[in-house]
């Protein structure tokens, strides 16, 4: 019966959190990492349902760089490379867009109906939720002469029309959305998924972006776990991409925060999806467990 | 941090309760010790905001003896009463429209509207909400003659027309019910706040009715406090009526949660409303802490 | 029959009149007089019900005075003053709101019900309806002395949120309004009937605020009845109160008459309302029978 | 002023009927007679404006004999008969259809726009608002011999969908319907008036048709003003057909009201629509001034 | 099974122009020609089904002189003039009037309806739909005086309130419109149905006018078919009514192209409705068949 | 311009049947053939929007066979198979799921994107579109010895919950929906995708179900293409599947087109989609192309 009382009392204390998000949108992106392991995408899920059942309306956006190779390794089919850049080709795009769409998609949107919520699988193509032009070749300085080199079926996002996730958020879907675009042509590109749940989360005035990766949030020494920095301004967040501290996977992430954050998102977190119901202490306690970018 | 995570993990294991009554009409009603307690009322309020929040829709029905026993009091008015049986006479009557509707109800609407959600003080006049009948005569035996004593305004409920509470929790109000029905000619009767609740929540189609007493439930044993009854059938429930084990103003408590049930509500509740959180604890674990009456 | 044909000739030279209003809100506001006279009470309802019913929409506005100051002889309780100034202490306020919403609001409602219209009872509590902050301390001179003089429990209108108005007003409800506010912290403050019925008028957009008074309308010469002004400007209206030809409760009738009409509501109107069916009178004759006041 | 009070009571005594047919839908038929007649006209006209006004749903059916009559005169083309018979060639139904559909019922929608009230023009092939099949020849014996004579483009009602009246008394305007009806090969058919109005009433689900003629009602003896019979049941309207005490044009007028009654209209009235006020008056007094026939 | 095969291709190259137009409201005006003979008006009416069905929503306005002349001619009404111009006296509007509203507008609507298409009349008095002032006196110099003349029932549009056009096309209507308004005072005036046409276009926001006439559409030289002009900007075309190279009924027909046009109606189009499916053709092909007129 | 005549007059000719279509849902299947043929997919993606610009709600169903097959051959994956039975275990599923939902399924959406037309992509996951079980193990008989083998994750349609799809076409989407089911424990099932369209023609009330195959239909004689059988009812379907005529992959789609006749599809065709245009010839003539199989 002991218990029983505290668990009352925990409820009652997040009552003015749940009255502060209430029918807010909160879009949430996942990694890779999280969706291959069992344990972790479960308990994000489960934590995605709750914030749907007391109110808020999240709008999942998933990446999938792992499984991507790992199915192209089992395809025997190597990356390709141009000078150490990574290259998309049309073998490359095709496997994305199956393991993405076909597979990892598919998974997330089947574990959130077998727990009685409503949910869509969602990518770009679809209502044209969000178009993309490929990206311009990219200039590389190889023995002291410079070259041009194309990425392939790599893109970045051009417009957004909303209405799809609307229609289905109204409806009590959960969307799960794929970072594949369509391209003026009908073609598809690959985008970063981390730009995609930041533009969407602007587009959709969402209160909340937040990040679920594989470390803690934005570390001041990234091999130093204790060196967490609990809140950035813009004007931080921007200097530590200069400075370097930021470095590799965690740009995107802290870009897309700015970017969102700019463009009206209240808040964006960056925290570590692994971690048991990280998304619950990052919204449920004024603390936080990651990092939050905010205006100023 | 610590205690940030037990919080999670109780916060998710209350997800398997807010999905099950998501959307589901709860009937609350207290009485007039709580409403008197500065404490309690502030207690229970806080609870059922919360209930709110996580997507049902309270429906509050208070009581308020004490009140109008004290303002009666105050004003040098004695209750009137013939044989000992209490009798509503033209001043009472309308005394207890004063404190119910006019003092109570305002006030347990003005500590929500307060806790930022909204809400609408109702009784039985407002869009003919419930209309009673004056209750017949009652015939009493006094010296070995039957003689039939006229108890007053005070009335059987005849009519209910939900819709304004509807209309009402629709638009995100809780409403705040006084048991003061409308006669046929316009005339206020005194109906007992038990029965009103018990009605609403069957016209209602309620999920559950609560009632929130100042004792911890039904007791085999009224002086035991640890004789409590955790579960009844309606066949139980019936057969402790009769054979004396409940009585005095539990009696009504009992009979309207056996009508509501018998009439499709779930599950009907006897609670101390008086502990802290005690509705939340009943409703968010399997063991309750009151007495539950269900079908069978 | 031949009634009957003038019947019809007066109906039909209605029409003009009900073609104007058609869809109208129209504010009327009748004072504790009124309600305490049953076939003063009984008449107005009446054409209220008739205007309900060749469509316009009214909204009610009730005071009390002398109802309270009844029920606080009944109670014992002497009206405080201080150098002559009413005081409303706590016990006041709580004896208005009893008498205001639980016995003046809630008779009137059944009455309209009675009619077979449906009808609810609001004060400013409701959804937040109107909330209104504490008047500051008075200053007064005592034998030449100044000292500052705090008039308890009494409020100055803040916010309007008329919302539930026009929630039930589109439903058909005719709503009754009592002149209680709610304050910052809950409290209740008790409110110039006058001024919430100017007030409502204005954030209703209502065509016609009408003051059903106990006098035939504002006279040169108060103790001269023939004096009745027909039609007043704003600007007339200031400099008759400026020259004190207005005096006592006449005051603020003619300043929410004159703030409503600032703010667009058509025309307001001072009547007698003891007298039958001026409410009819005053909005189906071009002449009235009180006194307008107007824009210019 | 005395006039003035005189006035208010009346409003007030026709607040009963108002309530009673507050909502419903009236099918009013008037006939040529009265609408060549512009006093008549205009007074009817103004009647049912009175009625929509307080919340009924007029919609009119007109006859127009007597202008098709001059218009053929003009054109110097005579009805044909055979052996008594009237026929509507070709020639007749263009010209009824001109004069019924271009001038009738385009003067009466003028009429009523001008009292700024909005009102359409239709007939019943708009929207297929009523079909009719052609009406099968006449037998009739000539000099001992039994020939079949075919009536022309006259038809029997057979299918109505109101669906566009209905579209259009929800946006508030009056409905006004000419005779005309669609056959299946797209012709014109020409029906009777009061056909079409009883018929109209019945799939309105309409209270009350009204019957405006240019005689006071049902007579006994139809030269002795006297014998007017102020009620009938379906069985002694029946009766009066086939006893001979309703003949000519009356005939089809009652029949039309037993129809309608018998289909669930609540009250049929024939009334002289060339006394002013006449509708007015038998809607809003008991007495009412014409024939009414009810179910018993 | 040859010619199928085409018909499929050929359905497939309709379909940009089917997607162009979508949803787009088409205005088609056709004359008198086209209504009197069978043929035509049978092709027409096909042909503005199909666009109907393929979701476009036609709007017709029709004219009637020939029909009027026709009728007038039959009653033995000589058509009046003053100095050669023609006068619209009262006879005259009134015949105008059942000959287009009653007669032709009808005879469209029916034969719209047998073809399982919805339709509806209207003129300029229902709803208002129009109103038009009285056109001032002409000034005309005759035997070397200045005179005035009152060309008697003839308007020019005022107002338009196409409310009752958008109810019923978005019920799928077709309407159809007769050139008759409604004046100040309720009378009915004449209007040119080609500024109708072109007033309705504007005010519906069409995509499309067309002008449906009985020649091929401009021409540089009216005797010369082979002169057929295919488009014209706004300058042209108020060049070639300067430069006299359009005279007689062509005038008002190019004006009422060159004002829709002004007001941002895309295009504008004349052409011959007596050859078979013109306006398919005019819409489903680029070089058209007739005159397009647009901007520049 | 001779054949733009011709044009015309064959868009005349579709009236008919876009009539009868207008408003239909339409289920089209197409199998993994035509996903693979450019030319094929194209132009019977030409033929789904015309049906839907022309009124119609088309909705498609897609296998792919021949994608997976690839695609497994790729990876080195070599099908699995028990005495010749084909068994889908877990890594064929998932590349099932892969190539279904991720390539295939977004290939057809990208193709009606980029002419204009919204459309989403679905599978049975999303909003729980169609459960399936796990089929029951297969009885094989070998050398003399019964035995029981479990064709893996295939299964069979069980609960249709056709919500999203109606959600999708009423805003004008088409949907593409691809053949993978959620089992109860949130696995993935593959299932014939014929028997998907068949059944959710009927759940949609579908009117047509169109099965487009790389046949011209039944053949008497499946070696001659002169044996086609243009019309079969239900009774004569079972018997050619019963005396062997039908055999192969025609066995389930000629099954699906009698189940879902049998449950109100009002007609179910099956065509070569190989062929240029064949759903419109299907649609849009009487004698139609390929075997038409309907009740009776």
């Amino acid at each position: 019966m002991d218990t029983g009382l505290n668990r009352e009392n925990i409820l009652i204390e997040a009552l003015p959190y749940i009255k502060r998000f209430h029918g807010s949108t909160i879009v949430i992106k996942f990694g890779g990492h999280i969706v291959i392991d069992e344990e972790s995408i479960k308990n994000i899920i489960k934590d995605i349902i709750l914030l749907k059942y007391v109110g808020m309306k999240p709008v999942i956006v998933h990446g999938g760089g792992p499984e991507i190779t790992r199915v192209m390794n089992e395809m025997g089919i190597k990356p390709k490379s141009v000078d150490g850049l990574r290259i998309t080709d049309e073998k490359t795009i095709e496997i994305a867009r199956m393991v993405l769409i076909g597979n990892i998609n598919t998974k997330i949107v089947s574990k959130i109906e077998k727990e009685g919520v409503k949910s869509i699988g969602l990518s770009g193509k679809d209502g044209k939720l969000f178009t993309a032009r490929k990206k311009g070749k990219k200039k590389v300085e190889i023995e002291g002469e410079e070259k041009k080199i194309d990425l392939g079926y790599v893109g970045e996002i051009e417009n957004v029309d909303p209405e799809l996730i609307e229609i289905m958020t109204e409806r009590s879907y959960i969307p799960v959305i794929s970072p594949i675009a369509i391209g003026q042509t009908g073609i598809s590109l690959n985008v970063n998924a981390d730009s995609v749940a930041g533009r969407l989360a602007h587009e959709l005035n969402a209160r909340k972006l937040i990040m679920a990766t594989n470390v803690d949030g934005v570390l001041k020494d990234p091999s130093d776990k204790s060196t967490l920095i609990s809140e950035l301004s813009i004007k931080e967040s921007k200097s530590i991409i200069r400075d370097g501290t930021v470095e590799g996977g965690m740009i995107p992430k802290v870009k897309a925060c700015i970017n969102a954050v700019n463009k009206g998102v209240k808040k964006a977190h960056i925290i570590n999806g692994e971690k048991n119901h990280s998304i619950l202490l990052e919204i449920f306690t004024d603390e936080g467990i990651g990092t939050m970018i905010k205006k100023n």
